[in-house]
């Protein structure tokens, strides 16, 4: 399609809130491939109109990055661009490969050479060992030795590619112009911004291919089975996007409604920590009837981490993002809902925040359950240490939390207000919950063992039994 | 105070939403001034950590600059420093004068030289042609000698002055450390992510001057009348702050609610355009018992402006800013609340989207009065030709937006919903409402002629008979 | 003439080496003006084409920063722009004022607020006390207040003005196209490079106007003497130029011939410090019959100044400028010609660079007097406490500098050197030989008192009797 | 050696010359590699002190970069750092490989994937490949592997490796601190500005090993003979280096004595093409006792290249890089010495600029002879098309370049000049003169072929002749 660079850097503004330490588009004008791509956000990235201008043809991926593995470094922003004697291949991914380390270092023993720290290069390594097969039977084997939660889109001068795990856990779906051309994205809401009408999903397991001839459906495997990441409805993705035919916000929403039935309070108003607890906090509130306020405002422009003028100011470094609103919380009950609760140190400075606003009582409620295992499929928390809830009851928490209240969604409740429509039969309503339960949908490979030592010994035993039955 | 240029880079970040043109802090260390300013947003104009850790001393002042006149060159970007034989002074000004070209023909008669285009250099060169007096009453002299909205600050290398106009039609407050420090800032927002204290409003006419021993009030004229720019409450300061004893959310939930009385629609619910009408709509449903929704999602990241791929996606711009939520508004009756609408182009652009994204009804409600008289006193809108609401009535305005219904607040409602305390008495309850019924509170000065020449005969009419009451 | 801008960025190229601490240009399309001026090297001022494309019109005046006096701040790179109600003005300058200060200081007095700290800014005031006599009489009469050297160019929308102070102590030419444009500039090789033919010197007192009827020679004042700086020819003008008649190139090499007549050497080479050196060390050669050898290297790279590895290196810095070339001088004795010594520490590096290298015997010979006065007309050295010769007799200089032998030029043999055709009859031969023997050609006004307490009681006796004498 | 990086950035900037579009340098604190590279100067690449107070460690490597192969991208700018499970390894490279291409095809068909466009990256490929046998085992087959010219620097941790081609085709060269540390260097000047004392040349074949125990050598092939690549000497390298015991400047003064002798001319004065051809200027004229001037100048300021006014002056764009000096090429008689001939545009407008300044005759003589054959060892001269002399007759040079005369100076006079000590019985004296007899020292491998089409019938005679003789 025409414009093809362009149409993609507007799909990546809607996407940036999936990553902003980097960006980059590369396009095929059916010969040649073009790349462009730096640090920072796409704004920083592309600074210069020539920048896109150099992009040409009608075929374009882009990509912006949220590190979950590698250093800052320009080596690791995507799509990387590859330059074979049998033709380019650009490749973008969203997701976090589970048994990365042990393939590259099978790799590196065959003589393998990697330019970045991600573990998205594996991939085209896998692809040079079996291309004597052909690019997309090489393509095929390769997505079956690599294990996680993974989204890949592929360039040539002539194709996309486009492919998803086997339990499809980071979303991946696909728009249409009225002319034909097609358009594979992340969340809806890039659709939306370029004009381009949904189609469908990707399903786990597919391999979508798009040339002059159309979009053609193939399969790598068979053995899939829907687990899609429960995070992206919690707080990732954006309240305007559709993922698997639930949209975010409605999704937000119905947490909020659940959690005030499981878990209600007598305040004089809720208010939610913006912007992704707004959709659960107006959920709560018009559930109980109670007034749904704006105690915390935002700021929407970026400060420099440079100014931390005293002690007591960077203890409170949530304020150069949130900021009590006085006039509306001072001498009020208030039930304040947020998403989730990861380390506590933020919740614990907001609860500070509206009790030196005036805030009477502080009710805090989380419209998640408790986070208490660590994501291995592309979210940034990879260590039980750094979570709260593994490492406290919910009493404790509260405490220091310094909370008068503190609750959590319960998982049933979760996975009732999600309720992906072709999830039905699928364990946990077609959702990854391991966060909260630890029963992950794929093996952990590199990560297991590390896992297995961060468990006490209730954990071991739980899951020992869990592995018993699913035998 | 200790770390006074970084807690002044916190209160401009906290300020940011006044301006972001361009930003400047200037320092004194009780012997030199020091001075860093740039364009762009505070974190491009600080970029180094070294070019606050330059602005030493103990007290200071700083600007973010939001143009209504001049060029967007350095030269115009506030505090504005000057170096005099007896000593420097640096100035920064909140606010419109409208006698400011007459003033300036004068004084470059005189063979007065500018460096800016901004009126706020007015301040310096009168000042200037008053010094044998001593500087305060310099200062008074000047200040009665222009007119308009106007806040002033001031700082010598052993003081801070800080000027209001005498209808106090921009916001100043001031506020106060436990160590004896004061800080003044538009609004109180800024004091609170330094963790000051509020102390009062500036009035009217007042000249405050904080120096060594503490803070002293003053005053350069006893003719005020208190008359806030209404458009403050109505979108122009942060939800949070409180401006003469009303907090803006508060206020504008309070539109939201008379609104609702005023004018209400039978809808499946309620959404507010993000983030300024949000409080207004949170009111509006409560009102009438609909639910609120979050039916748009503003794009929290800035996009270059040179990506406009197609014409189609050029007339839908405000994408680049907004989306729609498909998942909410899809087949439903929709009540859309929105701040204000001056030229129209955005509200036609939302609606627009909502039915694209497959909305039954959009119902516009407008959570102030219709737009149709300049504002001269510093909100960026200074020629009727651009007002939509000035050339057409509210059935045309419908028709060329495209809505199902349409209706604004009314004025005697907007006074009812801000409702400032100590106003009591004055007329529009202390709050500038020219804007919708073009009754200024100040001369108009050099805007005069061009005023008059813009009214029909029947505004012509009203307005003389205006002033001949007033005689 | 057709791309002014464009031409006057290369003759700026070409003046280069004049100033490198900021750079801009200012054209006339005769209606408006339009500047862009920048900090640093041309290069980095004009960084983006669009820059260059924005100056348009069939005029322009541009200037290269060197700074005598003001912060090295944007505010002080020239041209000055200033709009006034009856038209722009801009305005460039090289030289120095002898009574700035003074100037400065009454002009505050009575209103005026300067925006840079440079003394160019007082002749715009100047100017716009008398403009009631209109602009020409305004500036003749404002030339006439201040004293010093200068050069200036000034550009209204419709002519070009250049005027030179009563002893053209800085160099001003003027070129012309065969289409009957003319040139203004510093030194003829900026002519050379814009492809225009040299037409005559500007002369002490004139004043140029060039506008659409071609160009007006006028006087601004009667009272008038050629002392052309000295220093253009020893070492800061560019070897192509061509100053009062007399080749720069030519004037160094005859001071190294007159210099080896004077103190010739038993050497087994000649080297020069490159590359203002490099004349006078083949002049010196030539006249010795001894061979001319490239014994010092420059670097043509910049090196940043943050890396100083270690103390030893720092006391070497001039190494990240200068190299000896071991193979060159090993085991041999040399004759090192410089052009000037200010402070003497180059000097001592330079010595002990080649001594480093092998040099058996290291002469010093330089091609001009000892620098012992300081220069009030725009190089920059203006206080004595810097200059070596002032407390150092010629022998003491030896000894610390390291060297076998040190010889300068006598004033004599420089005034000899230089031979200005046009000068016949006048003191010193045209040239301004003040920094050797203490004579200045103007009054020093501001600068008088710290530079009489700066003498010795001989050079104050001196001084007196040559002040009688005068009378 | 403390502050190894700092050392390092010192060397590069004395190696500027030999390349501007690229610098890095790695460090190694004895565990860790750390890596700075960017494009442009080495001013440019390191504008921050932390990029190398980042680069810690006692042992570091630099690169500047001139591009005979690969794009302007970050990613061809070296050193290359690797890491593997078994360590990292770091790569700098100065030459260029004649069958990198079949290498790369032969790499890629295995499995390789290559990140730059740059024949370095082949090394370590190849390394790779042969790893099982241990580093320096696998390094000396690499080594082997290609063929060109290449001077190698690879870092590891503990270590640093330099290797040099057999025929020692690009200098290298040993230096030694007092505390028994090592530098290598691409020339002697690197050493003299880190202070450093130079020790030996890097030999042919050899592979030289730097390490906690010192300075080892080693050879990865006995098959050597000297063919050091001529233009080093002609215009590349400093001229106060030092290469296989011949100054660079005392070389280009014996090419101007002997070219003096060969072919003198009847002049009023000899002037050299700044900068790298005034020592054989200064030879010319010196041999034959005529007046050596400076008639040509060069801006050491670089300037941008969107500056191109007229047509006319496009036409003479080495007007930005030389100035013709008037005042003394006026009138006279000229010999103009120049290093070499390429293209022959810039000599067409040397020889216009010095006539259009006046000059009566202007006699080109240039000190080496005529640049028939294509460098294939990493100067960036690869096709034939290019070269002037490989299509014209001297007599033809001259009437297209507009000289009275032209003559260069012969093959075995250059031979004759350089004059390397222990080059004695090699062909050629140690020099690789195939530029312009044809004759290269190594196998032309994937260059051949293309070489050979470009041959004139009588050249691939000579050719056929030459290679029946070698065997």
């Amino acid at each position: 399609m025409q414009d093809a660079s362009k149409l993609t850097y507007l799909g990546l503004h809607n996407l940036q809130h999936r990553g902003q330490e980097g960006a980059g588009i590369v396009s095929s004008d059916g010969e040649k491939l073009y790349q462009h791509r730096d640090r920072g956000l796409l704004s920083d990235a592309f600074k210069d109109p020539a920048d896109l201008d150099r992009l040409i043809g009608d075929c374009a991926i882009g990509h912006v990055r949220y590190s979950t593995t590698g250093r800052n470094s320009i080596q690791n922003v995507q799509p990387f661009l590859y330059h074979f004697l049998d033709g380019d291949v650009a490749l973008a991914h969203n997701g976090n490969l589970v048994n990365a380390v042990s393939l590259r270092n099978k790799l590196e023993k065959q003589g393998a050479i990697f330019q970045s720290d991600s573990d998205t290069e594996i991939l085209i390594h896998l692809i040079r060992n079996h291309i004597s097969d052909g690019f997309i039977p090489a393509l095929k084997k390769s997505l079956n030795e690599i294990h996680g939660g993974f989204a890949f889109l592929l360039l040539q001068k002539d194709r996309m590619i486009a492919a998803l795990d086997p339990n499809g856990i980071r979303p991946l779906c696909i728009g249409k112009y009225d002319n034909g051309a097609y358009v594979v994205a992340s969340e809806t809401c890039a659709l939306d911004i370029v004009g381009a009408e949904f189609v469908r999903d990707v399903q786990p397991g597919e391999l979508i291919i798009i040339d002059k001839d159309g979009l053609h459906i193939d399969h790598f495997t068979e053995h899939t089975q829907l687990a899609v990441c429960s995070m992206e409805y919690i707080y990732f993705a954006r309240p305007d996007s559709i993922i698997h035919g639930v949209n975010v916000h409605n999704a937000r929403k119905n947490m909020g409604r659940l959690l005030a039935r499981q878990n209600p309070v007598e305040a004089d108003m809720v208010i939610g920590v913006p912007n992704s607890s707004l959709s659960a906090a107006s959920g709560y509130a018009e559930e109980l009837g109670l007034p749904y306020e704006m105690g915390l405002v935002k700021n929407q422009y970026v400060a420099r981490t440079f100014i931390q003028p005293t002690q007591a100011l960077r203890e409170k470094s949530v304020r150069l993002k949130l900021s009590a609103v006085r006039g509306v919380v001072a001498g009020k009950k208030i039930a304040v809902i947020d998403d989730s609760i990861v380390r506590g140190t933020t919740s614990k400075q907001i609860v500070q925040m509206l009790k030196d606003a005036g805030a009477k009582e502080v009710h805090l409620r989380i419209a998640s359950p408790q986070f208490r295992f660590p994501c291995f499929y592309g979210i940034d928390i990879s260590t039980r240490s750094e979570l709260m809830a593994a490492h406290y009851s919910t009493e404790e928490m509260r405490k220091i939390i310094g909370a008068d209240s503190l609750d959590f969604l319960s998982v049933d409740n979760l996975i009732k207000a999600v309720s992906i429509p072709d999830a039905k039969g699928a364990p946990f309503g077609g959702l990854t919950v391991a966060y909260f339960n630890g029963q992950y949908p794929t093996k952990l490979d590199d990560y297991e063992e590390g896992y297995l030592s961060s468990l006490n010994e209730q954990e071991k035993r739980q899951r020992k039994e869990r592995q018993n039955e699913s035998l």
